[in-house]
């Protein structure tokens, strides 16, 4: 049996390794579009200001290492054609047939239709190569003193915080009324604000960029849909992404509206053995069972596996994801998962909130710090959809213990209030935040 | 209705406080020995090194506050006596009459029964004035130079950090095999042990203290039972605890063989009107359904809530404990929930466990550390049934993951090989060792 894979990033090479480990005579073949594979693409914006100092390091396995597994790894080619009826991919030079194939090209920046866009010092951040330019041309560039970032998603939040530590004024802007507005609700986003503002970043919320403005074809500021004007000496786009299937659009192959690849549970498309995953496909929501957009790494590594798995005949399910999430800024640090406040409102599910501010240990114990914890639960079936957790010094890694609770659809009762989660002064309170937050809902 | 309660730490004071939430015209009443209450004694070993500075800190709500809630504490009131059939309780002076009673003793350290334990140098680390005692005659009188801590559980493996802390040679003494012997087993705790002894603790296993050596009445050494002896000029009994009810051994209420009062799952004493939690009952396993003995604060605190709520007619039951548990060593952390490997196989139970040595975060950012992670499964049920952890930098609070998939009895299967834990390189990796682990469970 012959695999073609189209993309060696997380889904493409996860799924390359696990059938090379499920089927070791299974013919595996990646064909990948640029010069490596493996990026740990969520290492960029620590590639900008340093943290990460050798960026091929973000590469978590090379492709002789791949290639001594058993796996073909073509790099620099794209295929730009599928004939699924001949089962047969194209690249320029290129026809190979396969039995199986997984498409697995993943993402590219949503780059706004506004003049200016193609101005020199536009930026993004999705490639090893975007966040070598990003560090070489802005960060480490003294010449460049301000950048304008648009889209204060995660990639455009952790980015303002490295180019902050290289000591760049940073405009971080926003069409939304908060950052992170997917992620956070609006009464536990303002901590994470808060600290972008104390350290430095010019927050713009509910700002629209109208235009990139360009000096001699170089960028010198970015105009907003309210007339105002800031001065910059680069952008950074940081919108959102669009999967990388235009090379699909005239065939027979189910899209969503965005382009993304549709795949049902076992990850397979409309086209029977073919299948899709990560950044390029449809992935699904654990709690409410639709079929989402949901670009991050954890989604492709599982849906490798699925694929994998149900090449190899061990019927899997993929059984979604609950947007799991942390991100650090500073010394704050943050995590999500489940849907929102705003989410569950969106998708009529009658919900309860609770929102508690505590403490990460005993006030007895010196370097105490501040906890926020938000849960929202389905008020019917009493299960847990949703939690965001604000916190320091690792403390928000609890957020563990209540994925595990989504998970497993416990329901808040009393016994779940007795949950016995360790404690010793170090790190907890007899009473932990999640008791506190559990006993309010159990109320 | 007039509630009595006996003793005034976790279990007694979190009942009352309960209670008058629950049913603020009830009549409570605590006799409380000592001249304080709801003394947080977790917090003492970090009396000893100043880690605590003001030891009074340690009592989480003042007798003012209680009787603001409408408590009434009576303090340095030992009852000596109960009376069942008539309801009353006798102290020196005392004679009080109750609808319900609740007994919330706690606990004393086990002493010895060996030559010289009687002698000047000999201390425990139970109540505030032993912390103070602890730290004043021993951590900051320089006259002490060498200490041994007999017992390596948990209070007297922190103890032994704080005296390092306070430049003491100390000698950590166990009769096990290994230290936190009921909490981790050998293929984890050499983790541990290693980090005590490069931090220069003098760990001493399998070793059994026969003799306190005493000169002119003070301790100048300790006799091991293989004959040889070392040179201390104090000693700290951390061996264990027994329940402070020796009050009650000639009545017909039930104990367990160490004394512990017998209590069900509405944390009821087999006498009608008579309630027991905390250290000076018994509590329950909630992998196992057995009675046991586990004098934990959690487990305290959590019995607290069940009796208040079960007195106010809301027919809870206490679910039982994994005896969670943490401990933070010098720079190394562990914890550990639900059964040991030596647990599950004395329970007959048919198990899998897996161990993996991994890393907290991805090796591209700086600062990566040692992370180790056990589980245990019920092969037959396949739920996880205990798991140890040991890292540091807070890494290991993933651990609350692990105690709500014990907690909600959760299959090892793919769906949960699926488990959607939050990813970001400062924190976690993509595929985080409990994925690794789960994933070789799951084979």
């Amino acid at each position: 049996m012959k695999i073609i894979i189209i993309g060696g990033s997380a889904a493409g090479m996860g799924a390359a390794a696990k059938l090379k480990r499920n089927t070791p005579d299974a013919e595996v073949v990646v064909y990948q579009k640029s010069s490596y594979v493996s990026l740990g693409a969520c290492g960029l914006p620590y590639v900008i200001d340093g943290k990460v100092e050798n960026e091929k390091d973000l590469l978590s396995r090379s492709i002789a290492e791949f290639e001594k597994s058993g796996i073909q790894v073509f790099t620099n080619i794209e295929i730009t054609k599928v004939d699924f009826d001949n089962k047969i991919v194209y690249a320029n030079g290129v026809k190979d047939k396969y039995d199986k194939l997984i498409i697995a090209t993943g993402a590219r920046p949503i780059v706004p239709s506004i003049p200016g866009v193609d101005g020199e010092g536009v930026y993004s951040l999705t490639t090893l190569e975007d966040g070598v330019e990003v560090r070489d041309k802005i960060a480490k560039n003294n010449s460049i003193k301000s950048v304008a970032i648009i889209g204060g998603g995660f990639i455009g939040v952790e980015t303002s915080v490295s180019l902050i530590n290289m000591n760049k004024k940073v405009n971080l802007i926003e069409m939304q009324d908060t950052l992170l507005s997917k992620s956070f609700d609006q009464d536990m986003i303002h901590h994470i604000e808060d600290e972008l503002k104390i350290n430095g970043v010019q927050v713009y919320t509910s700002t629209q960029v109208s235009e990139i403005l360009l000096n001699d074809k170089k960028v010198c500021g970015v105009k907003f849909s309210n007339g105002k004007s800031i001065e910059v000496e680069a952008v950074i786009l940081s919108i959102g992404f669009q999967p990388n299937t235009s090379f699909l659009k005239e065939t027979k192959i189910k899209l969503m509206d965005n382009g993304a690849i549709l795949v049902n549970t076992k990850c397979e498309t409309n086209i029977k053995d073919v299948y899709s995953g990560g950044d390029c496909s449809s992935s699904k929501n654990y709690i409410t069972g639709k079929d989402i957009y949901s670009p991050l790494a954890t989604v492709a590594s599982k849906m490798a596996k699925v694929i994998a798995d149900n090449i190899s005949n061990k019927n899997i399910n993929y059984v979604g994801s609950i947007q799991s999430a942390m991100i650090k800024l500073f010394s704050k640090e943050s995590a999500r998962t489940g849907l929102t406040e705003l989410q569950a409102k969106a998708e009529g599910i009658d919900y309860q909130t609770v929102l508690i501010n505590d403490k990460n240990y005993p006030s007895y114990l010196k370097g105490q710090t501040d906890i926020s914890l938000k849960l929202i639960m389905n008020k019917k079936s009493r299960e847990l959809i949703g939690a965001q957790i604000i916190g320091s010094d690792n403390s928000i890694l609890r957020i563990n213990g209540i994925v595990s609770l989504i998970w497993a659809k416990t329901k808040v009762d009393s016994a779940l209030e007795q949950i016995d989660m360790p404690y010793a002064p170090p790190f907890s309170r007899t009473q932990d935040i999640l008791h506190i937050a559990l006993s309010k809902l159990n109320k």
